[in-house]
């Protein structure tokens, strides 16, 4: 069967079993929104309507999202459509006008930051976020350094798109970005806290030779893109440390880990023990609402904020902010960063538990609610296996994707309100899944 | 008085008439978002309500909203609030799911558009709409120069504030940027369309020279930024000519001029008579929602959709195309090009009327409800006086503002919906406001 080489888990055209009015709606798509749009799975999936922690399709059938991180709270959340609803009939304009909301929003987000990352600037997206954040730290380092995994993701402007080698060969890198392996344990011998640091300098090293001053190290704080890496806890602590050495600044991209995704903490550094010098946020932060922001450190502002001005129109209006507000009431209320972790756990051990029977289970890289799953083959990497369960999944109504450089890692990502009896119908169906 | 050198009409910290609540506000957004954020006016307004096109202070004071480009049907439309919660509670998921919403709403779109310009790719702001045509104009071409006027402003990434000159000095043009003239009838002698094309090739020669291919002129369609250029109807036609000459595209920026504010039309370049390349949408386009979105002709999207893919989160979400939807069929619905047509007309001619008895009225050049007025002195910029009628507006409840790389040009945008006694009673307004 025909794969697309730039995506995994992404729909080839003309493949798959789509009934005939699918098959229509994928023309239409590709008539009105062109070639650069992807589905997902071999035969994509049509959906009509969300509630909690269920998606349902056109034709009634019930999928259990374990994936979409931006409905984090679960779909359709009524607390949070109610805030952007009454926000929305009340004012909803910018931050040029003085206005509560917006700076409500930033206290109480700021109030779950470590008192060093004191400043907010609210954004639309994760990318402008993660973009917004080297225009600052190009102005603070006066370098253009930048420094990413071998298969990160930090967005789609163009700035960023160069810095996201998983959008594949045919999107350029920036000419003054390098990459470095991910912080794999299985890949990287003695401790990988100082290997992983190892790999930053060789960075730095590379870039000095060439003239380049070095601005950032940027991180996905879960490795998301590049497999699921979380532990050694504090594993990032030498990083960081080699990155300020040269001059240059961390950046924490929590678009993805953010919010709770990663149990027992509201970010994914703080199990790093570490404080950034700027988080990106974006994803599950409007829990499905256009809303991102980027945390920051107020002295590494000062030249960006000396030189000028930042004003994005839709970025901090006061229905994006009374929604993230809600969002956090939500996260709060619900204890979700204590769900994420014990719910975790319980999905981890169930892996661990059917790795006993099914050979194909390999490593297992989890923390909260976002778990790296390995599908092997005698020890060796298995995308195409790794293809075939996420679709049997999908056929029985369960939805993961895959990820990883060799996209043999199931991507387990449910929303945060998933519950122990929600866990083990996911661990049934992958069961089943796994027996061909 | 001191002035903000980055920007027209910002306030400058310590001065103004703020109450006591006010400046604790002030303080705290400076503690809360940093210096890089920026309030309107002399003295700040407060607001916390909107309704049609009145906006309403803390202090209960309502202010004739002649500003605001993105509530453009008017402040907390109910039939888009509506469409918005409906959808929010319904499903909210993104373009890897097939969903009709996006579709439904492509094709409302497209709809508007002349056929020749037939896909769409959705984002969640303006800046993300022009940082994303230029990724593509960069792979369609293989150039990267690009074209803009002098007091351009494109966006807020880091790429398209490269080519955004009215960010002020602090903020550096991308290397291969070239500046041009903004096309002002008063400045270039001549037939206007032949005289900015000669421009735009003298830009063309100068990339040239450098050994850059050119990829793009971008410009407003109605030159917002630099001081609302719009006559006469097809001036455009010899610049998007030359650029293409030069193998470049020509991508018209809709951002603010697009969905019916010159009246008559739902985009600039149609009075242009021209058919652009690509066309970026954004701030009415949710009347307050986070959407925007890039509409292309299929052939310049090609060779970007072979190389790679592009994937938004929340671009094309299902809730932000059920809102678009809902924007679209109030201008459809409450006739409001033609209404921006006839009270644009109608405040035109007001203005003419006042300049009669005030001298400080100089040039004055409009399109639908978007307006530039001159403040002139003995016939030069008066940009302190312009801030005066501002800031006297503002105290006498109607909110403009000012523009131009002088900022001599009061700039005057209210929603779509104003009728012709709001119309008058802006002018009215003005007239006591000139009284100095």
């Amino acid at each position: 069967m025909k794969r697309d080489e730039t995506m995994v888990n992404a729909y080839v055209p003309g493949q798959g079993n789509l009934s005939p009015q699918d098959q229509a709606l994928v023309a239409r798509r590709q008539r009105l929104l062109g070639p650069a749009y992807r589905l997902f799975y071999e035969t994509p999936v049509h959906l009509v309507r969300g509630e909690g922690v269920w998606l349902y399709g056109a034709d009634g059938k019930a999928y259990l999202d374990c994936y979409n991180n931006v409905a984090s709270l679960g779909h359709c959340h009524p607390h949070v459509i109610q805030a952007t609803a009454r926000q929305a009939a009340t004012y909803a304009s910018h931050t040029r006008y003085l206005n509560e909301v917006v700076l409500d929003c930033a206290e109480k987000l700021l109030s779950h930051f470590p008192p060093e990352l004191s400043q907010v600037m609210f954004t639309c997206t994760g990318s402008e976020a993660n973009d917004l954040a080297l225009r600052i730290a190009f102005a603070q380092t006066g370098g253009t350094g930048v420094i990413v995994t071998q298969n990160a993701y930090h967005g789609v402007t163009h700035t960023v798109s160069g810095l996201s080698p998983s959008l594949g060969a045919g999107v350029a890198l920036g000419q003054h970005v390098r990459t470095i392996p991910a912080p794999d344990p299985a890949q990287m011998a003695g401790d990988l806290g100082q290997a992983f640091a190892a790999c930053v300098q060789g960075a730095i090293d590379d870039l000095h030779r060439h003239g380049i001053q070095p601005a950032v190290l940027i991180v996905d704080t879960v490795f998301s893109s590049d497999g699921v890496f979380a532990d050694p806890a504090g594993f990032l602590q030498p990083a960081a440390q080699t990155i300020r050495n040269a001059g240059g600044l961390f950046i924490a991209d929590e678009v993805q880990p953010g919010f709770g995704r990663t149990g027992g903490h509201w970010w994914g550094f703080e199990r790093h023990g570490l404080i950034p010098d700027m988080v990106s946020l974006g994803k599950p932060m409007g829990n499905g609402y256009p809303v991102a922001a980027l945390v920051l450190r107020p002295e590494v502002l000062a030249e960006f904020g000396a030189k000028g001005r930042y004003f994005n129109t839709f970025g901090g209006n006061a229905v994006a902010c009374a929604t993230a507000i809600a969002v956090m009431e939500v996260i709060e209320d619900e204890n979700l960063l204590h769900n994420a972790a014990t719910v975790g756990q319980h999905m981890a051990e169930g892996l661990r538990a059917l790795a006993k029977t099914h050979d194909s289970l390999g490593p297992l890289r989890a923390t909260g609610l976002f778990l790296g799953q390995d599908i092997t083959n005698n020890g060796a990497p298995d995308g195409a296996e790794a293809a075939r369960v996420v679709n049997a999944l999908r056929d029985a109504g369960v939805l993961i994707s895959a990820t990883g450089p060799k996209g043999h890692t199931l991507k387990i990502r449910p929303p945060l309100i998933l519950q122990k009896a929600e866990a083990d119908l996911f661990l049934t169906k992958l069961d089943h899944a796994l027996k061909r």
